[in-house]
């Protein structure tokens, strides 16, 4: 005879902030789990402001928020959320006004910008400003997602749990990114010549964002003080015709984005990414070299998409139980799924 | 220009109690960690206390331990160690005079005790007791390992982090146990009959142990009330006569175990473990059925050995800072390396 005890875990308000793509996902979750109150959603953008917000979701949900374009017209009208989820940008740079306005409004923040999994590499003096003021108002900030968040670090630090010792890590994402959102697929270059993609590359601000932060959270992780990170970027190109992704042979499939962490000469961290229409046998894959060896693949990769929208709400918990200051992943908060539920079993 | 700023991680004070084979590999991996000051190995077995511990070493360890019989031995000679790996027993009713000894004496304790795992499972009043115990010491124990302790719950867990909704989830552990020590390969029955096979099953006593601490573990972490555990046990034959491994046809090459959790009469959770003589493509799977679905395998399967070393030696700073009571994997503690290195990296 099994005995079980089971109660409701905390409930907690939620607001996300950013009505993107990933922000309309992530407000679709919350609103799908029983444990998640959404007091409010922001966007800066007028035309979104004051309508709604069911207008942006998918056709099943309900609910009577209506959008607002500040945090502080959300707190005056249904109180301080215990944490806002943040969708509104790649950069630090970016993002840095709003978590001061976020972390001085005392609400803890689960952000998907990318630079945001390991700020310090960029912007260590905004780093810090995050991190004090995030003790300062007794909160927590933490970037997450999937890539980065998870497939190229997280996971990989986590499969090193079971290691004596680490001589090198491989991480490799393979997605094909026509089964993927249109602005997605932009993102990449997919349909450009290969002249129109270098000179997008040129500009320095395409391409996948976050790669090397990945691959600083690993060396984080291991205790390597690298002394090179490298970064290349370029097209897959396309080696037919692809008709039926209206994409011509010669011209531009997506992106490979290979980074590289060294120490006196030797690669000790290899991530390669590469995001394109049609590409072969996606999958995700993680290399431990070192005693034991891990040899890890995800067959078929990890769902982008929704995964992203499960990232930021399962660290929900962890993130508001979590010591104040600037979180990173991996280290103060790891993947895990969020029940409902608190469960004992007894047999 | 990559800035490193690079300090060593705190010291602690480790004693390894129990040496057996799991103790002396960790016993091994303690002493090659540049911040673990090993301060002491105890073993109840009359015949090891007093000898030096190297004599039970490889080669090339050089330590001028002795082994002692008693905690108190070692507290002291040498002062009360932070920590405290357990490496004795797999059953609650075993250890746990031990964990109120090593508790009382102000000790965190990381132990390989499989039903330490999840211990309410079994032994809900001991486990809620060394809850208690741990709390009014100050301290924190938990129990952890690969399996159980990585393959079938805690990674698991982890995977679920990047999922919207679970629906089920399964796991398989598929180890060749002909490249594993003799004494494994006799605890899986490798070479019996098919009836001394059975008659060991029917002490109770006999098989893996640790499934169902597993399964319960994964339901948990899913915030699942599970209404039925059930597990089986059944010898894996041998199909024609294996002469490099000493076993003949129709004879025991090792053991199959399986463990389902259902609600309402519905699977969802399955774990199964298959450890055998000769097991072809050894292998660990997590396949979990949700939004998204997930599908990972480590190909040739996680080195049980030389990771059950790495998980408890990995968990000490984890186990460190955690709040004072009876810590759970995927809860409390993650898998995680331990650097000896703390990192910071600025472009």
């Amino acid at each position: 005879m099994l005995k079980i005890e089971c109660k409701p875990v905390e409930t907690y308000k939620v607001v996300v902030f950013g009505l993107g793509d990933i922000g309309i996902g992530t407000t679709e979750l919350v609103l799908n789990r029983s444990n998640l109150d959404m007091i409010g959603a922001v966007d800066i953008d007028e035309n979104k402001a004051g309508r709604p917000l069911g207008d942006l979701l998918g056709n099943t949900k309900n609910t009577d928020i209506k959008i607002s374009q500040t945090l502080s017209e959300v707190i005056s009208a249904s109180g301080k959320p215990d944490v806002v989820l943040q969708t509104t940008g790649s950069y630090i740079n970016q993002i840095y006004p709003q978590l001061q306005e976020l972390t001085s409004a005392g609400c803890n923040v689960i952000s998907s910008a990318e630079e945001l999994l390991y700020p310090y590499l960029r912007n260590p003096d905004l780093a810090d400003k995050i991190d004090d003021m995030a003790r300062t108002n007794n909160v927590t900030v933490l970037g997450t997602g999937v890539n980065p968040g998870f497939v190229m670090d997280a996971l990989a630090m986590v499969l090193s749990g079971v290691c004596q010792k680490i001589d090198r890590v491989e991480a490799e994402r393979v997605v094909d990114v026509s089964t993927r959102r249109p602005a997605l697929q932009r993102k990449v270059g997919a349909g450009l010549t290969v002249d129109d993609f270098n000179e997008k590359l040129a500009t320095g601000k395409f391409g996948h964002v976050g790669l090397l932060e990945s691959l600083a959270l690993v060396a984080v992780g291991m205790g390597w003080d690298l002394d090179e990170l490298d970064e290349v970027i370029m097209p897959v190109v396309a080696e037919k015709d692809m008709d039926n992704l209206d994409i011509k042979k010669g011209h531009v499939t997506g992106i490979r984005q290979i980074g590289i962490g060294k120490k006196d000469g030797n690669e000790l961290i290899k991530l390669i990414l590469q995001i394109s229409a049609g590409a072969e046998e996606p999958h995700d894959a993680v290399k431990i070299f070192g005693i034991p060896d891990m040899d890890v693949v995800i067959n078929n990769g990890t769902a982008g998409g929704l995964a992203t929208a499960s990232s930021l709400v399962n660290a929900i918990p962890q993130v508001v139980e979590a010591e104040p200051g600037l979180a990173l992943m991996g280290k103060e908060v790891f993947p895990r799924f969020a029940p409902d539920y608190k469960i004992k079993l007894i047999l």
